[in-house]
């Protein structure tokens, strides 16, 4: 059906094109609209044309379900926000980025003013607007108006395609510093999906000497190996301690890992990585899963462990992942499995639901 | 029966008599004994005679069950750990204390060689030996031997009665250390037995400006809005989430909780907790309880809590203790509620057990 | 001079009254002035109706030298920067204050878009506005504008008095912040004027047990220790490290000082300060003084010592000292010298210039 | 004339030849001798044979002056302290290392007992004896006895000329740790002597992104460049503000440096350092010179700089230093530019005085 609607379009004028829409009406009905092309709200905007966005867990899970926790999709929503593009127009006080400039987009925008902005936490602002999330629309669309500070120019080597995966790359950097790593460091990632790939990549770029990648899928943890982790790990269906005493038998983890990452959401992941964290070390929940779990919470009382969630990225987050793949410290080329055109965005999302390669982008509407 | 085997301690000689031990063989099973006087095995050890020791809920934990977890009564083991006590020899390379100096007693000697001591966490260490923590006996004796840097010498005007109560401080000081309280931060602590009491005291001395004392007795809520608490909550039988959300309304904590304590390890305590605390905020552990319970972890991650555990007592608590004792900062002298002798000591766990009081003291068995 | 052009201003119409400014040519150069009354600029703005004005230091110092470093005053402009106001106008997105409240007024605005604003340093922001700091406009004036989270709500029981000392107090919390000082700790304070002073109101609402403060003025060292003070201490003309270790022998600060706070600029304060912190203390430079001094590098370097710039205020800051005033933490009434009418700011000035009083207030041109 | 006395000594028993020693009389006067060979003196000792030591400018400092700072060399002092060894007898308690075993020695052991031991910073320990600084004797000796938790193990492929430099290694690590570098960061380092240039090294490890070595000397900055070094810089005889501007301009540092290191202790490379650093960045001071320099305290006020010095190394330095060397992230190989016999102790000491090659090892006096 969506391809009658998009022919409709595609018989509209060129200007209309411009700004070509993938829209989530309700869990798995989708609709290509035209929408307004936005304007610049301030002297500090800058106007983009979307090159490439990549489909992340939470685009696929708003389209299966129409909502993430207390996050609902009540009217139809523009999806999408992992994104590269072009500069096409810049605002006048506008200074860091001109247009034609290629930059990475940082898809939500705080409001500079409650007390997590004021403090440096912008990601816990109060009064965020971030894109595909209800109400905010995303980026799987022709142009997208954003303030010039979060817009994060790329280097003449670094692709629009690798530009697209600094969105994830950025929510890896800001686990990783949750995980408060440092060099010499050992550091067991749960989950070898995208994100958790780039846990691994990021913690070896923080100079953790070893990097256990823990999934139970053989062929994750066989790209893992090759890709970033220095140990892998395979689960099995036993009790949380006995996984954790296996791993840190056969990873040589003596007296547990500094750190644990938690990239998957899995309850027995989560279970097992607070038997794996040393005494006194630190575990990260980043992967989003059931709301609550069974919890070893007196195991991290005894050992003093520190338990931190992220939540998306914050101050110079996307800065580092800017410069981590520019200086090839983190290759995120080797995660995008496959480049779609945007009339095949609904493929696609079917594609990665079914868990079909690591990354998948899906090219602008303009994108030749 | 054990006023038959305390008489045939008392036919003794009187050097044997200084020794006598309260000591637990299994569950609900008590002897008194004498044990042989320590002698000093270092010349950096004190030899301190005891005067007072507090009951904790842990040593009537080992008396009910003979194990709190994987530490497990074996072999016959003497109890208690909160002790304070009077200087009666000193090795020939102690410096700080000196003979007739009163004491308060850090009752867990580190190794001061593994990575935790190494790094200013002893709390961690290796291989900590801790009074009445299997197989170390504990302080319900006469005598006891501790490095002089374990012992800290009380200011005339605290009584040794004080001086017990330091160790319970030690741990209320570790908590809301660790919960990172500062002046003008608001604090929820769950639970208003001692150590909970304490939390509300030690916040307020750590400058906190909304001290929220949370318990289902209202006795205790009573004692803690006159103690420390500048506000009381009463939770009911209902979800987390409500009780959370009644305690931030009534409590005027809009947006959350800066810092929320748990000090009484109850699951229900817990789940609120994380609905309490504000975007960012920190939860501390400090109660033990089941060892794993249902835990909101989805809460954690999105709101990026910082939850850690508290486990005993580290680098300067013991000081901080005195010195708000000293200075009048924490009033313990308020928490004693009763003094026994040591031939009473069985009967005091019992009281202890059945909630009676708030801190029962257990005089040494050579106090007048 | 300056009354002539008062009185012309009295002849004018009563609405440009309400601007009247107090304006700084040149150094010894000033002159009354009505001022368009500023509007507002944003729908998060406020306007506000200056009640009192403090006199800084810096103010001084512009009307003496014409400059502060690289700040040069080269047009005229208009004086004060610690006032208290009363809300006159919001804009529509305003929510926290209302017309009629009484607020304190943070006078620098910072950018909210540069690293330093996101990373949540605002104070070293790269492009601040701040009052009486050229070229921008100063608050000895009629009327204010500013954005709402820059503007304080002064409890009902909190004069506008104490609001005006606000703005010092600030700079003390935000010092103190820098110096880390924690319950039980030991500070000293070089200089004892306006800040030195509330600096040890701070250091005592953080929790330390030994405040000293040291002056070179008998009266003012008098009034420390009735104020906040634990410990005073007279430096003499003598080297710098005897008077550190005269400093720690009377004040009993055995192995040093946890933190060192300098609010004197003066050069032989500093130099004795590096030789009063402990190892592995901090000193924090919180005073303005000769650009370059002789300072004990080594000493710093050997002891680990930490030492960091304070720069006005940041995140937080304001809120705390609202909180510390309004608990009665921090008694900032006791500071208050004086109050003289608009009309007299020029001898206001000439007295803070020849050291009398404390902190002296300038009420607000509207002001009956 | 030194000769003679080896002849001496070549003449005495094999036994006696175990622990020949290389000491310090007074300036310029040393002798070879033997010393008794050191027992073990805990059960957690183990002694060890010393195969090779670097010289440090410490180590030279004490034969040119007799003294640094304090530290006067009063009696006879065996010189020395950056050496490995090989584990010949072992205390009971001894777990972590065997007889045969490979080690780096860390010269310094502390005390284990004082507040900055119990809090994790040892290297500030009140009472630590530290190798070759008066009046504990250093390693340039036969038999050197150590706590087994100062011994480190080398991994087979690290050699033990390696292992002699992880002392100057382990003094970058700490250095780079104060200054809290971070990936993704800019780093300027004055000198490019051993420490400075393992600095660069360390920072490289440490992720930093642009790193600026900064010396007078053109083939210093040379092998700098080679070696870690992104930048360098070659400073001028004109004013500090001015060597800071071209430094910014030349190597790209728009805003300032995130860190700068000093590791040349002279004065005009530590006063261009603080108008190097950017506003909120950081400072170490980790180079030695003279006690008191003109310094740019109120740039370091504005720019809300924190300064640190840096003394030794401390808690987890060595081991990360012995992983650097293992992991090759750092090549100390390279800087060591010659080894001589133990009879040529002296002759060394020339060499390094007049800044003969980078780094020069002495073989122990037993290493065939």
């Amino acid at each position: 059906m969506y391809n009658l609607i998009l022919l409709h379009h595609r018989q509209s004028t060129n200007s209309l094109h411009q700004n070509l829409s993938f829209i989530l009406n309700k869990p798995f009905d989708v609709k290509f609209e035209q929408k307004p092309k936005p304007t610049l709200s301030s002297p500090h905007d800058v106007l983009v044309a979307v090159n490439y966005t990549g489909i992340c867990g939470s685009d696929v899970h708003y389209w299966v379900e129409g909502r993430i926790g207390d996050f609902i999709v009540e009217n139809p929503m523009v999806l999408g926000h992992e994104s590269s593009g072009t500069v096409t127009q810049v605002g006048d006080a506008v200074k860091s980025v001109k247009v034609g400039d290629r930059v990475a987009l940082e898809p939500g925008t705080p409001c500079r003013r409650c007390t997590p902005c004021l403090s440096g936490h912008y990601n816990l602002c109060d009064d965020m607007r971030f894109a595909a999330t209800p109400p905010y629309d995303g980026t799987l669309t022709g142009f997208w108006s954003s303030p010039e500070d979060f817009c994060y120019k790329l280097p003449d080597h670094v692709t629009l395609q690798e530009g697209a995966l600094v969105e994830p790359l950025a929510v890896a950097v800001h686990i990783v510093k949750q995980a408060e790593i440092k060099p010499g460091q050992t550091v067991v990632v749960m989950g070898a999906g995208p994100v958790g790939l780039l846990c691994c990549a990021v913690a070896k770029a923080y100079g953790a000497s070893k990097i256990v990648s823990v999934d139970i899928q053989a062929s994750r943890l066989e790209f893992a190996a090759k890709y970033a982790a220095t140990h892998t790990f395979t689960p099995e269906r036993v009790a949380a301690t006995e996984n954790a005493a296996r791993l840190l038998k056969e990873t040589g983890l003596v007296g547990g890992a500094d750190a644990v990452i938690d990239a998957s959401g899995a309850e027995p992941s989560i279970q097992t990585s607070i038997h794996v964290v040393r005494r006194g070390g630190i575990y990260v929940q980043g992967g989003m899963g059931k709301p609550d779990i069974n919890f070893p919470i007196m195991a991290l009382c005894t050992k003093e462990i520190t338990c931190k969630g992220s939540f998306r990225y914050g101050s110079g987050d996307y800065k580092l992942a800017v410069e981590f793949v520019a200086s090839g410290k983190v290759d995120v080329k080797a995660l995008i499995t496959g480049t779609v055109k945007f009339e095949d965005a609904e493929q696609a999302f079917k594609d990665v639901k079914e868990g079909k390669g690591i990354k998948v982008l899906i090219a602008g509407p303009n994108e030749k």
